[in-house]
């Protein structure tokens, strides 16, 4: 497990995302102000890791966005940053620039081409990963099928000297207002990779759980607690979110990971639990 | 389990207790008024139960106000009553005058005095009942021992023809701001009773464990929805809070309990979801 700061549960940043179309916007516009203020605003409020993500439709020129984007976040921050591509060469010249602590891949799956370059790149870097349970095939709809991919996935790394605890399987986050069954099957991948993957770490993004539904936070909220109360080890997040800050320090102290409650109080005392 | 409407978490609406001062000074001035519009309330906002604890220190005067409350209550509202009393008279009264469906015997335990007497009303009135593992020697610290003495009331209970479907037992809820180990005891002995003591059911009331500690209804909040994941089949909670239901409904949809998010969309139109 990488240091990390208060936190029991890693915390990864995700507001710098070329999905979100502010992001994109400041990327194409080269508005370095815009990026590094999302920077540090996550990193205030609490991130253990910052995601750069900058892949606005363009592949060719993501490697070169990619460089400036971790060059100006690592102006604003020494917090670590979680390089957040599907494009191998984007991905290296990520690593190559990121010079705080060690970074996080962000990621890698059993698809054809989202393996080997990627964990290639790990071993090189000395990177901790996210690993998806992809495969050409796609999405295993059930945890017991997930598993078997995050095990291919484990002995492929292995083979690397890349050990299971530089591992975050991120169980994938399925809409509940597609399928009920979504969310049970994420929280049984999360308990089963714990419980069948000696070392390894979970980790999720919160929001596809509440796509189509109202009250998104809500849900993406309760789903935090529900993960973590089954072993979840990190978190891709919105860390300014008050209220979802509320609740992971909530939950953290009413399952015993907060030592007489410090986290909680200190929490509540900066004025950071939210209404 | 009783017949619930559209909760798959029987819900027993806690605000009819004399420990609150407006309620006891509504017993005191037998404002009838006062109390049928807390059940009023409670009814519309979806209680399946409507608890009614009437001690307002005067034990001669408790049957007599049992009577004039359970009565004022049940002119307001068909749903079924938690008979909430530690004196077996009050009790008796409670059961003879309740008129829909079964009553919730609230509580037995296996202090002297506390047992035999309620358990014998709960086989004559034939309740439902709530059944604290409380000794004379006090609350057991650990879950372990906490269902032995659940096991030994459920013995009791049988020796009665009262079956374990009938009986919720309260894992007890201590608070976290004194101990950080009593949360995670309480999910341990919910999880327990659901797995050594087949059939039978569980119930909590939430406020106890944020008692100290700001943004109390946070906690219990995100207590309840940790408690639903491990098996809980009951809460003693303020129904009349948007908050507090919204949580149980994203969690209930969450955890595959909500065919089709049905009652959590039905809430969402009905303005219940909370902010």
């Amino acid at each position: 497990m990488p240091t990390k700061g208060v936190n029991t549960i890693l915390i990864v940043g995700e507001l710098i995302n070329a999905t979100r179309s502010a992001v994109k916007e400041a990327i194409l516009n080269q508005n370095k102000e815009f990026i590094q203020d999302l920077a540090r605003r996550q990193a205030e409020a609490g991130a253990d890791y910052i995601d750069v993500n900058v892949a606005t439709g363009n592949a060719d020129q993501e490697p070169a966005d990619m460089e400036w984007a971790v060059e100006a976040v690592q102006e604003m921050t020494d917090r670590p940053l979680a390089i957040d591509s599907t494009n191998p060469e984007a991905m290296e010249v990520g690593l190559q620039k990121h010079k705080n602590g060690k970074p996080l891949l962000n990621s890698v799956s059993a698809e054809p081409g989202r393996l080997e370059p990627f964990l290639n790149l790990a071993q090189k870097y000395g990177t901790f990963l996210v690993a998806l349970p992809i495969k050409d095939s796609g999405i295993p709809s059930r945890a017991e099928e997930r598993i078997e991919v995050c095990k291919l996935i484990a002995q492929e790394a292995a083979q690397r000297g890349i050990k299971a605890e530089d591992i975050y399987f991120d169980p994938l986050v399925l809409p509940l207002g597609v399928d009920t069954k979504n969310p049970p099957t994420t929280l049984e991948t999360i308990s089963q990779v714990k419980s069948e993957i000696p070392g390894a770490n979970t980790l999720v993004g919160l929001s596809n759980v509440s796509y189509g539904l109202p009250q998104r936070k809500l849900l993406n909220q309760i789903f935090l607690a529900l993960c973590i109360q089954v072993g979840l080890d990190a978190a891709l997040l919105d860390p300014t979110d008050k209220r979802t800050m509320a609740v992971l320090r909530a939950t953290e102290a009413l399952l015993g990971k907060d030592e007489m409650c410090m986290n909680y109080l200190r929490a509540y005392r900066k004025g950071l639990l939210g209404d």
